[in-house]
Parts: structure tokens; sequence; C-alpha cells
């Protein structure tokens, strides 16, 4: 039931799968970077190595901001879709796919992930983020549909 | 060492790989519907779109809800346990298990953490969380011991 | 463009990524070893099973501990970062890379990060933590770059 894997299907699995996991991690510097130039640490030892020398300044930052919550939250949601997405999209990949439709899956997702990102961070109104979200579900629900459709054995 | 891929094992592992994401996606709509129906969110451009018009109303729905930071927790909790099994299991596929072994290693996982969603969900009084919880890891542990056994090169 | 994947560096990448995830598994015990023993829960029927018999102890123990936290940040800094180590890395081991490099990014990596936790729950005074985990992303970055470079479909 499950081909051997069409070069193609596999190749366009790795440059997608590598560009939103990339695109994952950039929200990490991201964080970082505002943590930095805004002095909003979680952890004491941070706020010491900048420029918290003194107990009352170190208190001072160790505080939470709106901004670095967003970045965060935005993280958290690249997490929670991009595994599923990595996962389900590797086995799917061994399905045989047709190959441009297995890069239409791809690409919708990737592209709605990166949008996702900027809707979350500028952010846009509403609906943008909320039906990005879903079409990123959307593309990995099919993914999985057709993987248990294909073979399943329980 | 690592020997060719069984195609029963790795049909195994495709099903139940599928079978715990989509589990774990499930968790993302839940949150979403809660956060409709209650009339809680985090982000003010969410607030905005469903009922928050006024400057007033807005900041009464940026709250918490503690039945969707319950959601979120086992969100959590399904993404910290998920990722190591869908990694370590891949690798413990290639080990060339007996089929029916592996098979008991995948329907335990998956039965413990769908009992967990349940249990931390209801919530089912403890140690029904934590018992499902720790079925979980050593269904993973087990599997990684294999793994690490077959072959290693450090 | 995608070789037939290199034995060893199957080996190792197999070797390397069960490390990383059961080193990352351990933050959960972690966690659960500390709420037990200084009786810091979040979910009420966790606080109720361990010695939170009447409503007045149960909502003492129901509290946050910097501790725990840190061990909780810990974790989530290992699934932001190991998560894409896992999936560049898999991608990474079938360009045909030369035994040796790959061994020494794998290396690197485990290195980073095993240093990374000790880091952060020492805590040791900074940048210690900040630079393992750059070097962490560091790698991963190197990996995806020689996915990239090798072949791309988009």
């Amino acid at each position: 039931m499950f081909e051997q894997i069409d070069r193609e299907v596999f190749l366009a699995y790795s440059t997608y799968t590598t560009i939103v996991l990339l695109k994952m991690m950039f929200m990490g510097p991201l964080t970082g970077y505002f943590r930095l130039t805004r002095k909003v640490f979680t952890n004491p030892e941070d706020a010491r190595a900048h420029g918290g020398k003194d107990e009352e300044t170190k208190r001072k930052y160790m505080r939470t901001d709106p901004d670095i919550e967003r970045v965060r939250r935005c993280h958290q949601n690249d997490l929670e879709n991009i595994v599923p997405f990595i996962g389900i999209g590797l086995l799917y990949a061994f399905t045989g796919p047709d190959p441009s439709t297995a890069l239409l899956h791809f690409r919708i997702f990737a592209g709605a992930r990166i949008f996702h990102s900027i809707a979350y961070l500028v952010p846009l109104p509403q609906p943008a983020r909320g039906l990005s979200w879903m079409v990123g579900m959307g593309v990995t629900f099919s993914m999985a549909y057709r993987v248990l459709k294909i073979g399943m054995h329980l």
C-alpha cells in the first residue's frame, strides 16, 4: 500500500518542512530581541546580565510585556500546528500522492503559516489570523485523511 | 544493524502517529470554541472581533478562564509527550521490531494518551491522569531503549 | 539529488535524536517531582490527591513556585529547539553529508542542549545559557542550509 517515496514529493516535503521550521525558529530570536531592547526578563540571571546590577533595577526588569507575550503566543501556535504538519506530512509523502497535489498542500500550508505569523504580530484585525490558522489545519487534516484512507493497521 | 523497515510496522506507526496527532490538534479548536462561547480572549483584536466593540466590553472580555487554561495545559502536555513518541517511534520502527510487539507499543501509547485527555478534561480524580501519563512515558522509554540497544553511534 | 541514506549517518541521527528527546522528556518527571515534594499544584484534583483534603489546604496548594516555573521554561525551550533539530536533522541525514561532519553537527547540538539545561536549572550566570542556546540554533541553521542547498522544490 505504501509506495516507494517519489523523489519529487520528498524534495518538496523537505523544502517546505525546512521553511516552516525556520520560520518557527525565528520566533525565538525575535523574543530575545524584544527582551533585550525593552529590558523585560523572566529569569533573574538575565535581568542581572543586562543592566540589572542592583536589586531594585533587577526587580524592575522582571516583568511581562504585551508585545513579547504576543510573540510567545505566536511561537506556541506554530509549535501546535507545525508539529502535526511535519509528522503527518512525512507519512503523506509516503502514500504516493500526485506530485502536483502534494506540492499544492505544502505550498498552501507554508503560505497560511507565514501569513498567520504576520497577522499575529502586526496584528491584523480578525478574522485574518483565524482564517489562516484554519487553512493550515485544513491542509493537515486533508493529508491525514489520505494517510488513513491509503492504509490503516489498528 | 538497522533493518529494512517492515511494511506492517510502518503502517501501524503511520496509523497511530496520525491518530495521536489528530487528537492533539483537536485541542486547538476546543480552545477556540470555549473562547468564542465564553467570550474569553487574550488578544485585543479577538475581543474586538467577537463583540467587544467599545473599550469597556473589550477589556471585560480579556481575561482567563479556568476551563480554557485546563484545555491549554492538556494541549501542552500532549506536545511534550507526543513529540518524543513520534520521533523515537519512527526510529524504533526502523529497528526491525516484531510487528505484534510494535503494535502493542503503539496501541498502548494511543490508548493512554486518549485516556489522559479525558482524565484531564472531565476531570477525573487523580491518579487517573497521572497514571495514564506514566504509561505513555513508559512506552516511549521502552522504544528508546530498543533504539539505543540495537545500535548506537556516539 | 537526495542520496540513499548512509547507514552510519542514520545511526548517528538515531542515537542523538533519542538522547535529546530523552533529555527533554526528563523535564516532565522533574516538574512532577517538584510539584509533589513542594505541594505546588495547578489542578485542583492534584491538590486534593496530595494532601489538600479540606478546601483551605487545597487552595493553599494551588500556587506557583519560581523553581517549578523555571523547569517549565526549560522544558518549553527544549520543545522550541529540539523539534526543529529532529525535523531538519532527518532531512539533513538524507542529503548524503560526510559522516564525520554529520556526527559533528549532532554531537555539538546534543552537547549544547545538555549544557543549556544545566545552565537553566542551576542556574549559571548569563551568558552561559544564552550562548548554548545560540550554538544549538547554529547547528540547526547549518543543517537547514545544506538541506535547501542540496535541493529545493518550491
